[in-house]
Parts: structure tokens; C-alpha cells; sequence
């Protein structure tokens, strides 16, 4: 199957054996994962269920899908308000191709906001579950800011930092999510309860994990390069030297996502990962929620020599490449030429502007939208 | 004049005139600088009295000259117990050099031990009057680390970050030297007078300004450039943004001297130049002595793939430089090699190996002594 194309009516049989696939196999999962690739989902789902398919499409996958209870999923998930979206779903956030043959089959959501919109101009925010009052200060009040300023704060629900990050964006009024380790049905840690319910409320709980799945020590380290890969950056605020946290960092490395840390007191052990990464020059040193959008933001950082991350090429569907493709390569364009220029229809070309500047390709313009480049282009003086 | 021998009888006349250039010369003033290192300073001298050589040599440092009292410094130097300590002079350190044209003619030292010797391994510490408590400790636990461990712990005898790491220093029983800005025997700040007085007995009192001058503005900063200049490394430990600390920090980068600093709070305006430092790649963050040590001592950190530091070449004397030049490429020399390698007297050489073991050059073997690489030879198994 390919899943870089949008599919407003997503092929139901694909969508299904995404469904099945969620159900019998491990999360991150990168040989089944590459069969996936190369093979497409209906293909593999009907291997497991032949049971022909070597060892590692054995009897273990067949019983599991057997008993996955995958039909009714997605009855399921409607019936405590949830939703499954899968690949070829057009919510699908695109990102997660960066994951490659792990790359997760579908994603369950609770919460009113669209998974890909939400996502695309998103910063995580992690740390230690043992925090100290400063990095607790830090999570809750920078969460706040980048909220203020339209960023999603994406962090795991656990005690400590990531809690104080949901937290910070709630007050704010700003939108959060929350990536799970367990189904979204299976509130973790069970004294965050009421936590994750505002979460659903306000922003999204979302899990790979289908729906009754508890947390296991692996989904938890599924889940962290879940969350880096969700995210344009991902920040850390507090961190031990060997911890989940340091995994989310290492995923976000090897995505290429920007990684950032904040410096503590030297005396603080819940620092010294921090400082490590910071000291080797894996992750770049913060000081402020300003900071972080410095890094992000490219309308913030036009005056910086280096260019500033932007949302991936492959995060935008097929209409938004489209119409990315014509805008002029110098000076702005009104929407009336852009519909004229990408053979769009207007409704799609004023949807797409909004992704496109959300994602920091385009940029508003006094004669409309203009391309963003690493050096502004010269202005008439 | 020739600067980079040993003159165990320094010229008598060449001595004069360099004290009589620190008399009426200001610091770092480079003009003259040049001046006298391409006409030497007895010529240099020659001119300003006959007080026609172009403006720069015009009446004022004619008059200033004549006023100075120079002819009687060295003994109103040895009367206080002081000496006065010039380029020609065995006891030159010869990492001035690196100043160039705006290096000191000469020095006024009050303390026992060898000026040179004591900063060939020696590594400033400094930073904010206006520290915190947590600043203060790292200064004075570090300080202590690093003089147990024979490093001379540099510093400019201020408020706060200074007087704490000279009080660590001399806590430990180790060697601290105190570059001031105005005269030896004008303790700066007051309120310091005892701990500076504690630090000409146990330790070195250093200032290029002539007895009795006190600190101006300008003076400081000169002072700020002769500390990062004496050592091999400069540690800021908390430091605002603008500020005296960052001159000294520059003075050590360019003068390719590695610069490192602490981090701290984020939210501590007192860590907030250290944060620049680090986040622009200015300095190394450091979390420990240790990680200071590591930085600077290379037998701590062979393993590591980058060189260490080592005291610069030039600023071995020449019996060391002919005694390190002696060493084989491969494997260890006994001391009878040595003397017959380098055609030195036996009791030079073992003053020449604890010298350059001391500067990094070279280390113990059991067989002897082995120059030090950045990588170690293979080991015998």
C-alpha cells in the first residue's frame, strides 16, 4: 500500500488489515514492518492468517490476530468516543514516515481535534518522573507559552515533567496530547486519571496500542519514539543519565528532529543527562520557551543564518505539495493565482495556505503569501 | 630583545628598561608594544627620554617616565619582599608570549614560589562579584578538587567567584595566585586584605602594575587578559551577560586557551552568560573538577579521540625544549639516556623532566619516561 498519498475514502480492506496489523504485532516491529512495505498490508494479514508465512509469521501472530477481537475495533473505539486512524486515513500525521519499517499500522485518538492538523506544528516536552521543583517550574511555565503561541505540547502523561508540560498548555488554554503507552482506554498512571480525561477533553490521548492494552515496559519505549517522531523538536527539561527520556532524545536524533535540553544546577543528578547532551553537542542549550521557538519557528528566525526546521515535505498530503509546488520562486501570490497556478479548487488552496504556514513553508506577505526561504528575500526600500 | 631564551643573568640594562617601560607604559598598549619588539626596549626607552619619537613617544610618557621612580623600583620592591619579574628573567612565564605586542614588560610578584613554575599548571577560575551560593560552592569545592590535585587555581581576588575559589585553593593546602589590577601592595578590594595577604604567604600575588598604582577601570581589564594569558584553561563558574568575566572569556579564546563554564538555574541571571557560552559553543560545559581535569590534564584523557591541551611549547625554556626534543618517538627513556641524548647536565635534566611531565609533555613510564600521545602506544600484553 502506499501511504503517501491522501485518501479521503480510505480502501475499507486496507483499512482493516492496518487494524489487524495494530492488533497482532508488537509496536515497532521493523520485520514485519518491512514485509508491510513491501508486500502491503492485506497481503501480510492474509499470510498470518494462512499461518504459511516462516517462523516469523508463525502460529504466535495467527493466534494473536484470532483472538485480537480487530473486527470490532473500531465499534469499540466509537463507543467511548474514540477513533482508530490508520495509514491510508487523511487524519493520518504524515511524520511518522520518518519511522520508517516501524512506523506504527494505525493510532487510536480520543479527543475532538484532528491528529494531523494538531501535530503538525507540535514540540515535545519530556523529562524525569523524579523532577526536581525547578524542572517541574520550568515544564509547567515554557508549556504555557509555546501553547500561547499555537504550539502543541506533545509528552507521555507520566508524573514529574511530562505531567507539569500537560499541565502548563491546559492553563493556557492551549491544546496538549498526550501519547499512551497503553490503550487510550487504560488511564496510565492510574493518579493521573482526571488529568488524562482534560487531556481528552481539551486536546488528544493517543496510543498504538488498540483499545485494553496495559502498559508493558516495551510499549513504553515504543511510545517514546512515538513521541519524537509526532513532533517537530522535542525538548528536555529534566533527565537522568539512563532513562526513557534519554531514548525520546535518542529517537529524535535519529529522525533528525531538533533536540534541545535545559541546563540545572550541576548539583542536581535529575540534570546530568541535560548536561551530558548539551556537553557532546546532541542537544542544542535552551534557556527559555523563546528559545525553543527560536529554534522552531522559522518566521521567528529569519534572521539567523541557520535554516529553522520546518514540517517535513512527506507531512503534507498530496493537495498541499500541490500547491506548495506553485507558488512563485521569488515574491508573494494572492489566493486568486494560486488557485490558477496549482489547479486547485479556492476552498483547497485557503485550507492548504493555513497547513502550509502552520508548517512553516509559506508565510503571509502585505500582496498575500510568499515562499519561506533561509534568507528573506530583499525588501523595496 | 629576544624574549623566548633563559638568561640566568638577565642583562642588567634590558632589565631596567622593561621596568622602566612598565612604569610609564599602560598596559596592553600595543603601539609601544610593537615598538619594542622590533627596536627593543633599551632603544624604546632611549626614545621616550629624548622625547622625539612622534607623538605616541611624546612628552606625556616622557614626563611619566621621569616621574615614575623606576631606577628605585627593585628596591622598593625587596623592601616589602616583593620582586619584580621581567621578560629576560629565568623566572618569565613564557605563555605571555601569546599576548603579542600586548604583552606585560614586566611583573610584580609577592610569595615564595616559582611564577613561572606555578603557572605552567595552573587554570583560572572566575566569574560574578554578584554570585550566588550555589556559585560560591561550586567555585570553592572545585577549586579545592583541582589544587588537590596540583593545579595553581588563578584568579583576580574580587568579590564572590574569585575570593571563592582562592578560599578553596588554600582550604585544600594547594597554590593560588591573585592577578591584581593595581600594585601588590595595594589590596583590592579591601575588605580582601587578609585573604590577600594569606595568598603572598601560601601562594603568589601577581600584578603588572608598579607598586603603589591602584585599580582603574582600564587597569581591570588589562588584568582580565593577564589571567586568562597565565593559564592554561579559564572555568567561568557564573557570569551575567555583560561583564568583566566575558573579557577574560574572550581574552582565552583568542588566545586559543581552552574557555569553559558551568552551567546553572536557567532561571539564575547569574548563569545566564555561561548559558550563551555554552549554547553558542563558545565554552565547554563543564559538571565537575573532573570534567575540568579531564579537559586540561592529558593523562586523565588519552582514551579520548581529541588532544588535551598542553602547555604551548613556547613556553618551555630552552634547556626543556632541547631535553623534550631529546625523547624518542617511541617507547620510554631513563634518565642516563637522557642526559646523554640531550647533552645536558644530569641535574637539568631531572628538573626537565618534572617540568614538561607537569606541563603534559611527557609522563612516567616504569621504564623511565615516554612522551605523552594523543593516542597511547600499544601495551606489551
Amino acid at each position: 500500500v502506499t501511504t503517501s498519498e491522501v485518501h479521503p475514502r480510505a480502501d475499507a480492506d486496507a483499512r482493516m488489515a492496518l487494524i489487524e496489523l495494530a492488533h497482532c504485532v508488537e509496536p515497532a516491529d521493523a520485520v514485519v514492518g518491512r514485509l508491510v512495505q513491501r508486500a502491503g498490508p492485506l497481503e501480510v494479514v492474509d499470510r498470518i492468517r494462512r499461518g504459511g508465512a516462516g517462523k516469523r509469521l508463525g502460529e504466535g501472530l495467527r493466534a494473536r490476530l484470532a483472538d485480537s477481537g480487530a473486527p470490532s475495533a473500531e465499534a469499540r473505539a466509537t463507543a467511548i468516543g474514540a477513533r482508530i486512524v490508520t495509514r491510508v486515513d487523511r487524519e493520518w500525521p504524515r511524520q511518522l514516515h520518518d519511522l520508517g519499517a516501524a512506523a506504527p499500522f494505525a493510532i487510536w485518538v480520543l479527543g475532538a481535534a484532528d491528529l494531523r492538523l494538531t501535530l503538525l506544528r507540535s514540540v515535545a516536552m519530556v523529562g524525569a518522573r523524579a523532577c526536581t521543583g525547578y524542572g517541574e517550574l520550568i515544564a509547567r511555565t515554557w508549556s504555557a507559552a509555546l501553547a500561547e503561541c499555537s504550539w502543541t505540547v506533545v509528552s507521555g502523561g507520566a508524573f514529574g515533567i511530562d505531567a507539569a508540560a500537560h499541565r502548563g498548555a491546559l492553563a493556557a488554554d492551549g491544546v496538549t496530547a498526550c501519547i499512551l503507552a497503553g490503550g487510550v482506554d487504560m488511564p496510565y498512571p492510574r493518579a493521573h486519571e482526571a488529568l488524562l480525561a482534560r487531556i481528552a477533553d481539551e486536546g488528544l490521548l493517543v496510543s498504538e496500542s488498540p483499545l485494553g492494552i496495559e502498559v508493558r515496559r516495551q510499549r513504553f519505549l515504543s511510545r517514546n519514539r512515538l513521541i519524537a517522531a509526532l513532533t517537530r523538536a522535542t525538548v528536555v527539561v529534566e533527565a537522568a543519565e539512563r532513562s526513557g527520556t534519554m531514548a525520546t532524545a535518542r529517537a529524535a536524533t535519529e529522525m533528525a528532529r531538533p533536540l534541545m535540553a535545559v541546563p540545572g544546577p550541576v548539583t542536581s543528578p535529575a540534570s546530568a543527562g541535560c548536561h551530558r547532551m548539551i556537553g557532546e553537542g546532541e542537544a542544542a542549550l535552551v534557556t527559555s520557551a523563546d528559545d525553543i521557538m527560536g529554534l522552531l519557528d522559522l518566521g521567528r528566525s529569519q534572521a539567523s543564518t541557520n535554516p529553522a526546521p520546518r514540517a517535513n515535505r512527506d507531512a503534507l498530503s498530496s493537495a498541499e505539495r500541490r500547491l506548495l509546488d506553485a507558488f512563485p520562486a521569488r515574491g508573494a501570490a494572492t489566493a486568486e493565482r494560486l488557485v490558477s497556478s496549482s489547479g486547485l479548487p479556492a476552498s483547497a488552496v485557503w485550507a492548504g495556505v493555513g497547513v502550509l504556514a502552520s508548517a512553516g513553508w509559506i508565510t503571509e506577505d502585505p500582496a498575500g503569501w510568499r515562499l519561506v526561504r533561509d534568507r528573506p528575500p530583499p525588501q523595496p526600500s
